[in-house]
Protein backbone atom coordinates (compact mmCIF):
# COMPACT_ATOMS: atom_id res chain seq x y z
CA UNK A 1 0.00 0.00 0.00
CA UNK A 2 2.85 2.38 0.94
CA UNK A 3 4.21 2.17 -2.62
CA UNK A 4 1.08 2.43 -4.42
CA UNK A 5 0.32 5.40 -1.88
CA UNK A 6 3.99 7.16 -2.83
CA UNK A 7 3.56 6.35 -6.73
CA UNK A 8 0.01 8.41 -6.77
CA UNK A 9 1.87 11.35 -4.98
CA UNK A 10 4.39 11.80 -6.77
CA UNK A 11 2.02 11.41 -10.09
CA UNK A 12 -0.27 14.27 -8.42
CA UNK A 13 2.77 16.37 -7.85
CA UNK A 14 4.30 16.14 -11.31
CA UNK A 15 0.58 17.12 -12.77
CA UNK A 16 -0.15 19.76 -10.09
CA UNK A 17 3.21 21.31 -11.24
CA UNK A 18 2.75 20.77 -15.17
CA UNK A 19 -0.73 22.86 -13.92
CA UNK A 20 0.93 24.71 -11.83
CA UNK A 21 -2.04 24.34 -9.39
CA UNK A 22 -1.52 24.42 -5.54
CA UNK A 23 -3.02 22.08 -3.23
CA UNK A 24 -3.58 22.39 0.29
CA UNK A 25 -4.88 19.36 3.07
CA UNK A 26 -7.02 19.69 5.95
CA UNK A 27 -6.81 16.51 8.04
CA UNK A 28 -8.17 14.75 10.78
CA UNK A 29 -8.40 11.21 11.20
CA UNK A 30 -4.83 10.73 8.54
CA UNK A 31 -3.24 13.32 11.10
CA UNK A 32 -0.66 14.69 8.51
CA UNK A 33 0.15 11.65 6.05
CA UNK A 34 -1.33 12.92 3.27
CA UNK A 35 0.79 16.09 3.25
CA UNK A 36 3.26 13.92 4.06
CA UNK A 37 2.81 11.49 1.55
CA UNK A 38 2.86 15.06 -1.00
CA UNK A 39 6.10 16.42 0.62
CA UNK A 40 7.92 13.08 0.13
CA UNK A 41 8.00 14.29 -3.19
CA UNK A 42 10.83 16.43 -4.21
CA UNK A 43 10.08 19.78 -5.50
CA UNK A 44 6.47 19.35 -3.99
CA UNK A 45 7.00 23.06 -2.45
CA UNK A 46 6.19 24.55 -5.81
CA UNK A 47 2.64 23.07 -5.48
CA UNK A 48 1.86 22.56 -1.31
CA UNK A 49 2.33 25.47 0.44
CA UNK A 50 0.36 24.46 3.72
CA UNK A 51 -1.50 21.24 5.36
CA UNK A 52 -3.29 21.84 8.46
CA UNK A 53 -4.19 18.33 10.95
CA UNK A 54 -7.17 19.62 12.74
CA UNK A 55 -7.32 16.80 15.31
CA UNK A 56 -9.64 18.53 17.62
CA UNK A 57 -13.15 19.61 16.58
CA UNK A 58 -12.32 23.09 18.35
CA UNK A 59 -9.10 22.98 15.43
CA UNK A 60 -11.90 22.21 12.86
CA UNK A 61 -13.61 25.49 14.21
CA UNK A 62 -10.99 27.66 14.78
CA UNK A 63 -8.51 27.32 12.27
CA UNK A 64 -10.89 26.36 9.12
CA UNK A 65 -14.08 27.93 10.28
CA UNK A 66 -16.20 24.96 10.27
CA UNK A 67 -18.82 26.43 12.79
CA UNK A 68 -19.60 24.46 16.05
CA UNK A 69 -23.53 24.22 15.16
CA UNK A 70 -22.15 21.85 12.19
CA UNK A 71 -20.04 19.77 14.43
CA UNK A 72 -22.78 19.56 16.87
CA UNK A 73 -25.89 18.93 14.58
CA UNK A 74 -24.09 16.27 11.87
CA UNK A 75 -20.99 15.40 13.85
CA UNK A 76 -17.24 15.78 13.25
CA UNK A 77 -17.65 12.98 11.15
CA UNK A 78 -20.26 13.65 8.41
CA UNK A 79 -20.13 15.02 4.51
CA UNK A 80 -20.79 18.53 6.25
CA UNK A 81 -17.62 19.01 8.05
CA UNK A 82 -15.88 17.23 5.20
CA UNK A 83 -17.07 19.89 2.57
CA UNK A 84 -16.23 23.25 5.29
CA UNK A 85 -12.88 21.40 5.92
CA UNK A 86 -12.31 21.42 2.57
CA UNK A 87 -13.42 24.97 1.83
CA UNK A 88 -12.13 25.82 4.98
CA UNK A 89 -8.26 24.93 4.13
CA UNK A 90 -8.85 25.77 0.56
CA UNK A 91 -9.86 29.43 1.48
CA UNK A 92 -7.09 29.92 4.70
CA UNK A 93 -4.26 28.24 2.13
CA UNK A 94 -5.13 30.36 -0.63
CA UNK A 95 -5.40 27.06 -3.08
CA UNK A 96 -6.19 26.07 -6.31
CA UNK A 97 -7.42 22.73 -4.88
CA UNK A 98 -8.34 21.99 -1.16
CA UNK A 99 -8.64 18.73 0.24
CA UNK A 100 -9.91 17.86 3.63
CA UNK A 101 -10.16 14.26 5.67
CA UNK A 102 -12.76 13.34 8.64
CA UNK A 103 -13.57 9.95 9.65
CA UNK A 104 -13.25 6.77 12.29
CA UNK A 105 -10.14 5.06 12.01
CA UNK A 106 -10.73 2.99 15.19
CA UNK A 107 -10.22 0.43 16.46
CA UNK A 108 -12.61 2.68 18.97
CA UNK A 109 -14.53 5.74 18.52
CA UNK A 110 -18.01 4.63 16.68
CA UNK A 111 -19.60 7.31 16.44
CA UNK A 112 -23.58 6.97 16.91
CA UNK A 113 -24.84 5.41 13.15
CA UNK A 114 -21.17 5.62 11.82
CA UNK A 115 -18.71 2.79 11.85
CA UNK A 116 -15.55 2.42 11.90
CA UNK A 117 -14.05 2.78 8.64
CA UNK A 118 -16.82 5.54 7.80
CA UNK A 119 -14.28 8.31 6.32
CA UNK A 120 -15.70 11.29 4.30
CA UNK A 121 -13.13 13.18 2.07
CA UNK A 122 -13.73 16.38 0.63
CA UNK A 123 -12.67 18.14 -2.48
CA UNK A 124 -13.15 21.72 -2.89
CA UNK A 125 -11.88 24.00 -5.57
CA UNK A 126 -12.89 27.61 -7.59
CA UNK A 127 -16.16 25.80 -9.06
CA UNK A 128 -17.46 23.22 -6.96
CA UNK A 129 -17.09 21.41 -3.33
CA UNK A 130 -17.91 17.82 -3.20
CA UNK A 131 -17.30 15.25 -0.32
CA UNK A 132 -17.53 11.32 -0.72
CA UNK A 133 -18.49 9.06 2.14
CA UNK A 134 -16.32 5.88 2.42
CA UNK A 135 -16.60 2.98 4.46
CA UNK A 136 -13.09 1.12 4.60
CA UNK A 137 -12.83 -2.45 6.07
CA UNK A 138 -9.59 -4.16 7.28
CA UNK A 139 -7.25 -4.51 3.73
CA UNK A 140 -6.25 -7.67 2.81
CA UNK A 141 -3.02 -9.03 4.66
CA UNK A 142 -3.55 -6.28 7.10
CA UNK A 143 -3.96 -6.91 10.93
CA UNK A 144 -4.19 -2.92 12.02
CA UNK A 145 -7.54 -1.72 11.67
CA UNK A 146 -6.89 1.90 12.29
CA UNK A 147 -3.45 1.47 10.03
CA UNK A 148 -5.11 0.33 7.20
CA UNK A 149 -8.35 2.84 7.79
CA UNK A 150 -5.75 5.34 7.41
CA UNK A 151 -3.76 4.51 3.81
CA UNK A 152 -6.97 3.41 2.26
CA UNK A 153 -7.74 6.87 3.07
CA UNK A 154 -4.88 8.47 1.81
CA UNK A 155 -4.41 6.64 -1.00
CA UNK A 156 -8.11 7.77 -2.27
CA UNK A 157 -7.61 11.57 -1.27
CA UNK A 158 -4.51 10.87 -3.61
CA UNK A 159 -6.81 9.87 -6.47
CA UNK A 160 -9.21 12.73 -5.52
CA UNK A 161 -6.59 14.90 -5.44
CA UNK A 162 -5.51 13.73 -9.00
CA UNK A 163 -8.77 14.06 -10.95
CA UNK A 164 -8.94 17.50 -9.77
CA UNK A 165 -5.98 18.58 -11.67
CA UNK A 166 -6.92 16.09 -14.44
CA UNK A 167 -9.78 18.46 -14.86
CA UNK A 168 -8.46 21.75 -14.40
CA UNK B 1 12.84 3.22 11.43
CA UNK B 2 9.28 2.73 11.10
CA UNK B 3 8.81 0.26 14.04
CA UNK B 4 11.00 2.26 16.06
CA UNK B 5 9.01 5.86 15.20
CA UNK B 6 5.92 3.58 16.19
CA UNK B 7 7.02 2.34 19.51
CA UNK B 8 8.52 6.04 20.26
CA UNK B 9 5.26 7.74 19.55
CA UNK B 10 3.28 4.94 21.73
CA UNK B 11 5.64 5.91 24.41
CA UNK B 12 5.21 9.46 23.84
CA UNK B 13 1.09 9.47 23.53
CA UNK B 14 1.17 7.02 26.63
CA UNK B 15 3.68 9.92 28.89
CA UNK B 16 1.06 12.62 28.26
CA UNK B 17 -1.86 10.96 29.05
CA UNK B 18 -0.41 9.69 32.37
CA UNK B 19 0.39 13.59 32.82
CA UNK B 20 -1.99 15.34 31.29
CA UNK B 21 0.32 17.28 28.76
CA UNK B 22 -1.04 18.20 25.68
CA UNK B 23 1.16 18.15 22.57
CA UNK B 24 1.27 20.14 18.97
CA UNK B 25 3.42 19.98 15.82
CA UNK B 26 4.43 22.58 13.25
CA UNK B 27 6.54 20.74 11.04
CA UNK B 28 7.80 21.76 7.39
CA UNK B 29 10.53 19.34 5.90
CA UNK B 30 9.13 16.45 7.78
CA UNK B 31 5.03 17.61 6.28
CA UNK B 32 3.29 15.72 8.63
CA UNK B 33 4.71 13.32 9.76
CA UNK B 34 5.29 13.93 13.12
CA UNK B 35 1.69 14.03 14.08
CA UNK B 36 1.18 11.83 11.28
CA UNK B 37 3.36 9.43 14.15
CA UNK B 38 1.87 11.27 17.36
CA UNK B 39 -2.08 10.32 15.76
CA UNK B 40 -1.34 6.49 14.38
CA UNK B 41 -1.58 5.74 18.19
CA UNK B 42 -5.36 5.16 19.28
CA UNK B 43 -6.60 7.73 21.89
CA UNK B 44 -3.92 10.57 20.97
CA UNK B 45 -6.75 13.02 20.44
CA UNK B 46 -6.76 13.55 24.62
CA UNK B 47 -3.10 14.82 24.17
CA UNK B 48 -3.11 16.02 20.41
CA UNK B 49 -5.13 18.64 18.72
CA UNK B 50 -3.42 20.16 16.13
CA UNK B 51 -0.66 20.03 13.75
CA UNK B 52 0.67 22.60 11.04
CA UNK B 53 2.45 21.50 8.51
CA UNK B 54 3.78 25.18 7.53
CA UNK B 55 5.72 24.37 4.22
CA UNK B 56 5.96 27.96 2.82
CA UNK B 57 7.87 30.53 4.09
CA UNK B 58 4.68 32.55 4.32
CA UNK B 59 2.64 29.92 6.10
CA UNK B 60 5.49 30.03 8.77
CA UNK B 61 4.67 33.53 9.24
CA UNK B 62 0.58 33.67 8.62
CA UNK B 63 -0.13 30.76 10.88
CA UNK B 64 2.59 31.17 13.37
CA UNK B 65 3.81 34.26 13.53
CA UNK B 66 7.10 33.69 12.25
CA UNK B 67 8.50 37.05 11.40
CA UNK B 68 9.64 37.96 7.58
CA UNK B 69 12.69 39.66 8.72
CA UNK B 70 13.43 36.34 10.70
CA UNK B 71 13.21 34.05 7.67
CA UNK B 72 15.08 36.43 5.61
CA UNK B 73 17.88 37.36 7.94
CA UNK B 74 18.53 33.94 9.30
CA UNK B 75 16.76 31.38 6.62
CA UNK B 76 13.91 29.63 7.32
CA UNK B 77 16.27 26.71 8.00
CA UNK B 78 17.82 28.30 11.07
CA UNK B 79 17.70 28.13 15.28
CA UNK B 80 15.62 31.12 15.27
CA UNK B 81 13.50 30.04 12.46
CA UNK B 82 12.93 27.11 14.51
CA UNK B 83 12.29 28.58 18.10
CA UNK B 84 9.82 30.73 16.86
CA UNK B 85 8.13 27.91 15.04
CA UNK B 86 7.62 25.77 18.19
CA UNK B 87 6.53 28.99 20.15
CA UNK B 88 3.76 29.75 17.86
CA UNK B 89 2.42 26.47 17.59
CA UNK B 90 2.44 26.12 21.46
CA UNK B 91 0.62 29.55 21.31
CA UNK B 92 -2.11 28.95 18.36
CA UNK B 93 -2.54 25.17 19.69
CA UNK B 94 -2.77 26.42 23.39
CA UNK B 95 -0.79 23.38 24.05
CA UNK B 96 1.71 22.53 27.26
CA UNK B 97 4.31 21.72 24.33
CA UNK B 98 4.95 22.79 20.90
CA UNK B 99 7.68 21.15 18.66
CA UNK B 100 9.09 22.15 15.58
CA UNK B 101 10.47 21.34 12.66
CA UNK B 102 12.67 23.23 9.84
CA UNK B 103 15.02 21.48 7.69
CA UNK B 104 16.89 20.19 4.57
CA UNK B 105 15.33 17.11 3.49
CA UNK B 106 17.18 17.04 0.33
CA UNK B 107 18.19 15.40 -2.22
CA UNK B 108 17.43 19.12 -3.66
CA UNK B 109 17.65 22.28 -1.71
CA UNK B 110 21.20 22.71 -0.36
CA UNK B 111 21.06 26.52 1.12
CA UNK B 112 23.49 28.47 1.65
CA UNK B 113 26.12 27.39 4.13
CA UNK B 114 23.57 24.60 5.47
CA UNK B 115 24.07 21.12 3.54
CA UNK B 116 21.12 18.86 3.07
CA UNK B 117 20.68 16.83 6.28
CA UNK B 118 20.79 19.89 8.09
CA UNK B 119 17.12 20.19 10.33
CA UNK B 120 16.50 22.61 13.50
CA UNK B 121 14.28 21.00 16.12
CA UNK B 122 12.67 23.20 18.46
CA UNK B 123 10.89 22.72 21.70
CA UNK B 124 8.73 25.02 23.83
CA UNK B 125 7.25 24.99 26.56
CA UNK B 126 6.06 27.46 29.65
CA UNK B 127 9.29 27.56 31.19
CA UNK B 128 11.62 27.39 28.19
CA UNK B 129 12.18 27.15 24.47
CA UNK B 130 15.21 25.58 22.57
CA UNK B 131 16.17 24.21 19.45
CA UNK B 132 18.62 21.54 18.91
CA UNK B 133 20.88 21.40 15.26
CA UNK B 134 20.93 18.21 13.59
CA UNK B 135 23.23 17.37 10.81
CA UNK B 136 21.74 14.07 9.08
CA UNK B 137 22.68 11.53 6.92
CA UNK B 138 21.88 8.34 4.68
CA UNK B 139 20.71 5.81 7.48
CA UNK B 140 22.64 2.82 7.09
CA UNK B 141 20.63 0.05 4.94
CA UNK B 142 18.66 3.24 3.32
CA UNK B 143 19.27 4.57 -0.61
CA UNK B 144 16.60 7.54 -0.33
CA UNK B 145 18.41 10.53 1.14
CA UNK B 146 15.15 12.60 1.93
CA UNK B 147 13.02 9.70 3.13
CA UNK B 148 16.20 8.90 5.44
CA UNK B 149 16.27 12.72 6.95
CA UNK B 150 12.88 13.21 7.48
CA UNK B 151 12.18 9.36 9.11
CA UNK B 152 15.32 10.57 11.46
CA UNK B 153 14.17 13.60 12.16
CA UNK B 154 10.45 12.42 12.79
CA UNK B 155 12.30 9.86 15.72
CA UNK B 156 14.01 12.65 17.49
CA UNK B 157 11.55 15.04 17.85
CA UNK B 158 9.42 11.88 19.26
CA UNK B 159 12.56 11.83 21.92
CA UNK B 160 12.40 15.46 22.53
CA UNK B 161 8.96 15.38 23.03
CA UNK B 162 9.58 12.15 25.37
CA UNK B 163 12.05 14.21 27.61
CA UNK B 164 9.89 17.14 28.06
CA UNK B 165 6.90 14.94 28.97
CA UNK B 166 8.98 13.22 31.77
CA UNK B 167 10.25 16.33 33.08
CA UNK B 168 6.84 17.85 33.15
Amino acid sequence: MQTHIDTTAKTVVKLLKEKEITLSTAESCTGGLISAAITSVSGSSEVFDLGICTYANSAKSEFLGVPDEIIRKHGAVSEETALLMAQGIRRVAKSDVGISVTGIAGPTGDEGGKPIGTVFIGVSTEKKTYALENHFTLAQGQTDIRKSVREQTVLKALELALNEAQAF
